[in-house]
């Protein structure tokens, strides 16, 4: 197990009702903005749950966060913060409300050009403002994290930050709010934690036991839960279920002394700021074709992600190893399809001119070295992109 | 799954060479007290480690923290911090000390009697003196929790407490140091945290498909680890794994919507403050017995603890569903012996005249109503012992 240094001071309020209990967790004198999206919250009754609880102590409201939150919105945001003397933010929404509410804590307290906290990945924050979450659409994690990613569609930019001063203070999950979300979301909150563990787990082994038999137990329930709920969307259990997952898939936890990989979101990142497909089926499209193109890289880790999380062994799969790893691959894929979430490219209706857009566009990133050795340069990523054709 | 609060904010330092780190942890200008027990640490090089890093800022030591720490010890130590106007203290040692340091922590803000820290349970804590640890001796867990127990031998009592201001701001972690430890601390190491878990699973079914994985998940690498360790104790990946385990096994988190039982560790207690056995011999006489009197509330978790641990299946153990349920308790009973702790009374000397001395021990400490569902009655206590002859 590698060195590490671990530290996640964020409370989580779980379940049925939760809401009511932020009251206590909101500094009495607090002046408090709302942050959220597009109205959604109007329509399950979060907005109507948070009224009741905080009545009017909530100072100011900001709404309009896009889905993949845009720098120009957030900078609007920071602007009312400073105009309404807003001391303590309350988010209400998925991750890009969390996200967002991250850069607009972390910007109204930074001194110079907002813009500098993403090019700088967030090494420059030496303070934010303090932020709950009420979360409603478990998928990206960042409820139960310091990482935020922010879009800029002019320069087709989607950059992330991360500071230890931008954990929530707290987060409540009520798996009810997610009764009535869209199926397209459900698939979201099961693909997204999935490859969130995948970027943690399939790598290389260092000797971490442990550490893999936990990514392995989240990807499993993932796998056992995701398909019920998928068919029977209205079960709270099984919403529950999938609403912690999510969260413990990038908690930080799981990444604790082991190598991790990312590069799936970063050319996943690409296609979204050009294409706008959803981020899920980004990773969808990328991690197969990863896999495949990096399978000797992944060797060992693969042979025992595919035993553990599907049954693949040499007595189930005769053959070679490398027979064994495409099984595996093939599994993974028809998980995420089965899931809603198709794995081309050109089921996205994209095409080799597509390959060619986002390789440029991680050049432009400086996104040459990715992978947990390095390794990816542009040259693989290619190879990657082409191979999801 | 069950409605839960979750939060822990104690920052992990794991790895070899990291007591370096915590000159950083602590504040500048602090009055540092260090607290230790009998001086292995000067043996070990923790000591000069310590003293390394932290060299003058260190005002006051207190050293003596027994195993099972004594409530007059611990008093004695208070009266040193409010002498030498300490405001930090650095504990150093196994979960004694760190135990100890606890209470301490606590009892040196409290106004009143300190005992009644111990009757409310921690309730009544409002506030406690910051404190980091470094960890020596990986088993109960106390490094990431806020939970402590304390001996009054005088009264024949072990009592616990906790309290949110108990979590410790930093602990390292570092497993070299372990490498010394005796077999006997090995056992220890790997019977307490299997217990642990398995007091937060090993109930009934509340559909927390992720919380049993997670469990079954720190079980698994116990046991695949364990055995590794005791044949091979100066490997330092399986000492990091086994200490990760012991700190992951009793940190909340496996415990998050799920019902608890405990009672094996009530009961034991008792008999580690009778006779004085370690904790760990205590659960490894208690559990199985516990096991095989409650069978029956706990058959549907037990069935799934033998197949996802054990590999006991319909096809692996043809027959009853109450001979899977035997087999599993004996394959249990089974590790516990290989390990190095035996799972009978009569194996430390201790015979029926024993079960009528802890059952008194229970009565007068009010331990009537124990259990995930609090009907272990001091009749199904009695029924527990006596299986456990």
């Amino acid at each position: 197990m590698n060195n590490f240094s671990y530290h996640n001071p964020t409370r989580i309020l779980f379940g049925d009702g939760q809401i009511a209990a932020i009251a206590a967790e909101i500094p009495e004198l607090a002046r408090i903005m709302l942050v959220y999206g597009g109205g959604s919250i109007k329509r399950n009754h979060v907005y109507e749950q948070i009224q009741e609880t905080l009545g009017e102590r909530i100072v100011s409201e900001f709404s309009g966060i896009e889905a993949n939150p845009e720098y120009s919105t957030l900078c609007k945001a920071v602007t009312q913060v400073k105009a309404d003397k807003i001391d303590f933010l309350l988010a209400a929404g998925g991750g890009s409300v969390i996200d967002g509410t991250k850069f607009i804590a972390a910007a109204a307290q930074f001194n110079g050009e907002p813009w500098d906290i993403l090019l700088q990945g967030g090494r420059n924050v030496t303070s934010a403002l303090p932020f709950g979450c009420i979360l409603t659409l478990p998928a990206t994690g960042s409820e139960m994290n310091a990482g935020s990613v922010v879009n800029r569609s002019e320069m087709k930019a989607k950059m992330s930050f991360g500071s230890e001063h931008c954990f929530p203070q707290f987060s409540v999950l009520d798996p009810t709010t997610t009764l009535t979300l869209p199926e397209r979301q459900l698939t979201n909150g099961i693909v997204d934690p999935f490859v969130h563990v995948i970027e943690q787990y399939l790598t290389y082994p260092v000797g971490a036991d442990l550490q893999d038999r936990l990514a392995e137990a989240v990807l499993q329930s993932i796998v056992e839960t995701g398909p019920k709920a998928l068919a029977d969307p209205q079960n709270y259990e099984l919403r529950a279920n999938l609403m912690w997952c999510a969260t413990m898939a990038l908690n930080g936890l799981l990444r604790n002394g082991v190598p991790q990989d990312w590069s799936t979101h970063m050319i996943g990142h690409e296609l979204t700021a050009l294409y706008g497909l959803d981020h899920a089926q980004t990773l969808a499209v990328v991690l197969p074709a990863n896999l495949r193109v990096r399978k000797d890289a992944k060797r060992e880790k693969l042979l025992q992600f595919g035993e553990r999380l599907w049954g693949v062994t040499e007595t189930s799969h005769p053959g070679s190893a490398d027979e064994r790893i495409e099984a595996i691959i093939v599994k993974t894929e028809e998980f995420f399809i089965a899931m809603g979430a198709p794995t081309r490219l050109a089921d996205y209706g994209l095409d080799e001119s597509a390959v060619d857009a986002v390789i440029k566009q991680l050049e432009q990133h400086n996104m040459v070295a990715l992978g947990e050795k390095k390794d990816v340069t542009l040259d693989v990523s290619r190879q990657i992109l082409m191979a999801a054709l």
